[in-house]
């Protein structure tokens, strides 16, 4: 059952487009065609709050202009799954991303999670949609490696081995029974670490295209797709042309 | 990627096992082997906590002898996820179950589910359930038909009115964005609903089923499994061994 | 001690600024200097999140702007609070929002609160914001009224009979002891709707106008003011001049 | 006011019989009849979820059995609670079990408790147990002393040893004003840990026991006992006929 | 094994004591010595917070002197449990009251229970109870039945009948199992209540009278007590004798 | 907009009067009148809960007098917010005490708080309000310095020097971004610890007589005042006069 889908990394570098589309390429299903993108303006990563915003205009752009281009699914590239729900509100597409599609696998794998992040300044808003989530009862807890989004693939090395002394802290000390990377810059490091911790490690960039490949297929198969009453209810699409949101914002509705 | 995947019906009657199978072979991957067993003994439903304990042996080794026999995942078809967690701890082949495989599908689609039980007496272990998968701030309620597991096929018609009925309320009033057919003979009611509702429903076989699959994929291209630390660590085969659980209790370890 | 304050109607209307900034005259502080704006462009209101994304770098253009003006504090004038947690990212002015603000005066009013809020879309954004907020055990309930942001001011005797009427059952039937108008254009009725219920009905504008002018003082007696480690924490000048930021949206850091 | 009560220890080992009746003969009421049982087959201690589903048979058989034999109450005498809410379900005497019993008492006896465990492979489940009778805010922590079941009796200078370090521990750094002993084969070290801790320490067959003979009493003066709506409510007689359960099963209902 | 227990009505009237001395006679253990007092001085009821405050030094008095005059156990007999918290921190008897008590024995009971009070003004208080034991999510509902605590007695067919309507209501639209009531002064009707419900109705008077008993009797053979460290630990008599509290309070230390 | 408010120290010692009304003189509005009492017997800090209930009286006399000398507002000035709640019940003056008035602060200021006590005795009483108060998931820590309140002002260098590694090891251990002193007899450090830390620091004098200001300007412009319904309902004035209550507490209603 073939599946197109769009992976964005939302951001203004295309820095990790290649390298995430390789890595990719060898985990997504056979008959899935996979695009990944970037933006041609922004910030190379979102560690503030304020970088997101800049970023929510191009990425609810992109999803809108996904559902034109017959896409099957987006992946929104970022572990704070920025604009998801709003992603969800305006198409009818699949739009998964990495901290939602991760909790969808780790709920199976184990009994407690715990988070691994770049620095604690993205752990408050990353325990939010923890909470948001529902799913704050499964957090054993986050732990920070201190470096940054751009540092993970420049410093391979560094990384890994702090990744692997706080997953094995987050195992020891605060009863994690399975590893989520939360972030998709962290990625090409969970075989290693399997092997050394002997607990599943959940990389954030191969959860959500697996999740959507997943979502897609229940969607062709059964014709289930996300609720369109309550907080995923569409704009009105009257409102917008009233409002010249298209013109004001060159969002293509 | 072909997978061999197992449900049990974990009743002692086949009654449910042919159209079952029927039902799950349409939405099954091209590539899934499935085969549908029931067992020769035991409560044709599991209304009772005490019907759950008589068929727990059985469960466990079907799970055992799929993990000989080469299959790559099982799914143990009951709502209340009956051994779920043991089967995990015994076996190294995926194992599902309807409950959490619908809240897995369920937290993407919408933002509180509400869950359509037979009777009145499944809520409190199945509430259970959702507590202890952490998931109880995205439960918008549980409802109930009043009918029970045997009565849902026999009178189609009036099972499918009573689902609409409580479906319609959970969303009306309790703020249901999304329904989940709290039991696995409730197949066959979902896209009608859907229709009537606008809203998605999950069914109860076809969610463990797609899950099954997703996790098997998942294994299959990253090598990713449940944890064997803590919750799902594995018995000591000497320990068995020694206590001859084998010969005592008919089970092949 | 004199406070200037901006509140901004995040909107693409000029419609609510007269007649908020008359309204709230009445309750300023008398040495407050109080300016209303809103946007030149937008949508009119904000019910769908798509809305919010929308104007999401207007609200935070017009903090960056106060702060620079010499504002002491700014008020973003929605009830989903939206781009609260971002405008105090990117300042070091005191910024308010009507639903944070109404719970921060509800805690000391009464036990329980329940929200008024126009339509039932609005709950689930709204009910994860109390959650974010860490006040769900005080919340009693939502109830909607199912009128639209603008037929409020439009249809006031319609909406008064509404909000007293849901406001009834919220105290009579969820136990709420202090009714909380969930959204800034329905201001003008909290006065006549204490008389009816005999509960405190907190005011969406006056709320957070005041409790910005009660942090400004503190601020002012004390030095106080918001955390710039963690959540708050500044993003970095450098970065932002390195990738344009400015330029690429027209952004005045 | 005579009370018959049944120890069972769902083991397949009767090394815990003769030492534990001794110790609870201590403890008793005077007019205790008290019975110490254990089974014929099964494993030697419960630390695996598997081994659990192994004895649930064999502990409702007794637990039939001890109804019809005349007993006012059973003790299921392993700390996971095994199988006590189905035991609770098909019959009319009162069964209780260590855990419960022990929060039963804790509640009135301090702010937050702690409980001591052999390994950590038990927190996930006991922890689990916790949230499932909705004491999650009373617990302090967990914690192991890293010995087995069959390791604390055997080896008692150092399991007391490892007791006192770890309740000193859950004491001092995690607020502990009351310890559990998790598991029956922790008898007999509560005395002197209480005298070397200053605080109660609960004893995981004292407990069960007493709890047992006090709503023995309860019922016997007032009549109440568990409730048969709900949860509890008991299987149909009629189906467990029709099914063959009792052949099938050797379950003499 | 002798007990003797001091019964506390902590009102100005002793309208109830002869009553439920009579009434608790019929339940308590044989070789319990009950003794039952009420206040010279002091409201007749407390359904108001100041009520109980009023009323709060002459129970921690009543509380001391049944220490001194060598009793083992005192009850305070309010469902608000008054006082509570501080009776054991001054004393080293054991001290129990309704609601704690009531939870005790309701948690093996059945799955949820909801308490049956006489006015919605108790409710916050006592939610809060429940919440601060850590029951919220054993409690199914609160329920009014619109009376106040001097009218049970007096109107005892009309009290009845309401208890047993609302009690319907919170089993079938609640969930509730179980049935507590909620007021010392309900005494009398869970007997009849019992028989129309079929579910275990628990006495407010007849719970922390036993549960007492019961402590005791573990005290007595095992020498647990309550945790003299944290929340009850025992202010210090040099304080006190140096502020002149036994003279300014006429409070016996 | 004129305001009186009476600071209660609710203890029975004038140490702390004459410091505390010069330390907030400096920050209190300036139209602000202010007056410092204490009482004339009773202990001099309220470390223990009997101590509290001891001052019960004197704290509810007070209020009611402030309310008939014209006060607007009194603050009970201890972190345990004594009688805060009854005090609200019998009065219709704006009411504050130190925890509450600094959640409310609190909350806009960063994600998380931790409270810095004095001895780890007041922990749970104060995590039992912050759970009341529906706070709990805003809660970082609580961190003790082990000093009891009366050496505070005695050993400031010392109080400063411990007061300021807890705090760090709640930012950089516990992820507080918030710290609020957990004592009113704790005035006179948060400027210091602020520049060492970097965070904002609530102090406990502070907050609530600032909060009590806001409050009251509130009510003067909007006439929002405490719920009268449910937990405040107000006691019955008939009821107050037949129980005599004036005469056996000498209490002025």
């Amino acid at each position: 059952m073939s599946k197109k889908i769009l992976w964005i990394n939302p951001v203004g570098t295309d820095l990790f487009d290649r390298p995430i589309k390789d890595y990719l390429n060898e985990v997504k299903n056979s008959d899935t065609y996979l695009e990944v993108i970037s933006f041609k303006r922004g910030p190379h990563h979102l560690e503030y709050q304020f970088y997101e915003s800049l970023v929510g205009l191009d990425i609810l752009r992109s999803i809108k202009l996904a559902e034109k281009d017959g896409y099957d699914a987006a992946v929104i590239g970022c572990f704070y799954d920025p604009f998801l729900s709003e992603a969800r509100e305006i198409s009818n597409i699949v739009v998964t991303a990495p901290a939602e599609s991760s909790f969808a696998i780790a709920i199976s794998l184990g009994h407690k999670f715990s988070i691994l992040v770049g620095r604690r300044k993205w752990i408050p808003q990353m325990e939010e949609n923890v909470i948001k989530y529902g799913l704050k009862e499964r957090l054993a807890s986050f732990r920070s490696i201190d470096m940054g989004v751009l540092e993970f693939q420049k410093r391979k090395e560094e990384t890994e081995k702090r990744l692997i002394t706080e997953a094995k802290k987050a195992i020891e000390e605060d009863g994690a029974e399975v590893i989520i990377l939360g972030c998709t810059a962290e990625f090409g490091f969970y075989k290693k670490m399997e092997e050394k911790l002997g607990v599943p490690v959940i990389d954030a960039t191969i959860a959500p295209l697996k999740y959507a490949e997943f979502l897609v297929e229940l969607k062709k198969v059964s014709g289930i797709s996300h609720s369109r009453k309550g907080k995923y209810e569409m704009p009105l699409t009257e409102e917008i042309k009233n409002w010249n949101i298209e013109e004001h914002y060159q969002f293509k509705w």
